[in-house]
């Protein structure tokens, strides 16, 4: 999934902020999986409903993100790559791989990331289960985590 | 040590954005690692140079997040508890507690979180140990990673 | 009124970039404008309610900001002097000179602005006639518009 | 000129920032300004490198911003029309429209703008004349500044 940079991505190393990935992520996460009425979509990730007045808010429970190396600004769009991993009653990882714009050789992976995001029911504000259309939504793009070098 | 929000921070769902909690986390390390003339500063963990012609530059590896409860705004500032993991040849790890202000009953533990940082010597490029002074200065902040409640 | 940099504000040329410095200057109008509750407040400026769930939404209508000279990193806060300029029945002028840190010479002005915000009622969604309140809370602090070098 | 908006452009009142606006004016003038590499680009307003290691700077002297109406969060990209305004010995005014996606009916000026640039050497750090190659580049794209609705 292409992914613009801005130029004020970079901080004062000339590299992108290690926070503003995280915004990164967040935009490859709209683009994957929220809801659009656009029909050229067709089968698709993108049912879940997050905008500001739908039932269900997707919360961020939980982020892991490694950098393997540095971001320059690059004009055109990175490559992200991103799917889901485990998912649980009322949760789902999302993974990722940010990789340079595609033709570019050699391709870097620049970071690996998981996201943990939990399901919350709005009215009850309290966490509500993966629907059967969603889990069937996303369980075509399952795979295993990222690849992550270090750990706990 | 106490981190000030910005009202920017919020996000459209009225809270702490989680991309922005990691510019939090930033400013807690840069009060507390950043070498400063201040001589107020005393005995201190401040002994790094960080500042962009030095020769050091200090590169984040990992970060590893836990948003357990959403912030919401503050005008007064955040309690950021910050000590020091575990400690490689060329890394350590930052750990950090982000809490409601001081003073605030119930206390709320909003965010744990956890940081891998390497240093790299900005001629070669490479990795550099942390120096005996750098031990010495962060051996007493050490203490047990944060009590994660998930993990991989 | 101190405002606190972060290391995040510069951008790629080491200096405040010239949006963040729009967020400073939010962050000033906040210190000076928003109710507090804080009784240490004493006769004030801060009478409006900004919260969001408050009656009266502050929009903003038009910034004019002169950059004189880039602002490098300080861990000091700013001095940012801020007063009222023109009030009109439902708008009023914020002005400001954003300045090098207090103690520090020589002394430096960074930045000149001023924002016209329209106060905005959240039920009809008009513009709504500064109170009287409003008025006497702020005219202590009327003064000319900043000293702007170009004009259009 | 297509601008794409990120949802974290929104503040807690779910509109793009007013300061943010300002980082959706930087990208247009990136994407209309700065060199390119890019053949397609073909007879172009591209000719000015601000790469950091350029030997030009080009810095914000001032900006001035008209918000006309609240941007919401559009998926597909806002519509930014730039031009040049009046061209002096070493700054150019740079003006805009941010305008509601391309086909949206009815279409929505959001917001007015000028950003006045200087150029600067950087050997010399001081202001240096546009070149006749720059003058020729841009001069085509000249027009009336922005119909602002306030002024001074």
């Amino acid at each position: 999934m292409p992914i613009q940079l801005r130029w004020s991505d970079l901080d004062a190393y000339g590299h992108v902020n290690n926070a503003e990935m995280l915004r990164l992520l967040e935009e490859a996460r709209i683009a994957a999986f929220w809801a659009t009425d656009d029909p050229a979509a067709g089968a698709t990730t993108a049912v879940l409903d997050s905008s500001p007045g739908a039932d269900t808010l997707s919360l961020i429970a939980r982020q892991e993100v490694e950098y393997l190396a540095p971001v320059p600004y690059w004009r055109a769009p990175l490559d992200v790559q991103l799917w889901v991993g485990r998912m649980g009653g009322a949760s789902l990882e999302v993974c990722y791989e940010v990789c340079s714009p595609l033709g570019e050789e050699p391709a870097i992976v620049y970071t690996r990331a998981m996201t943990t995001i939990v399901l919350v029911d709005r009215a009850s504000d309290r966490p509500r289960r993966i629907s059967t259309r969603e889990r069937e939504a996303w369980s075509p793009y399952a795979g295993e985590p990222p690849a992550f070098r270090r750990s706990r």
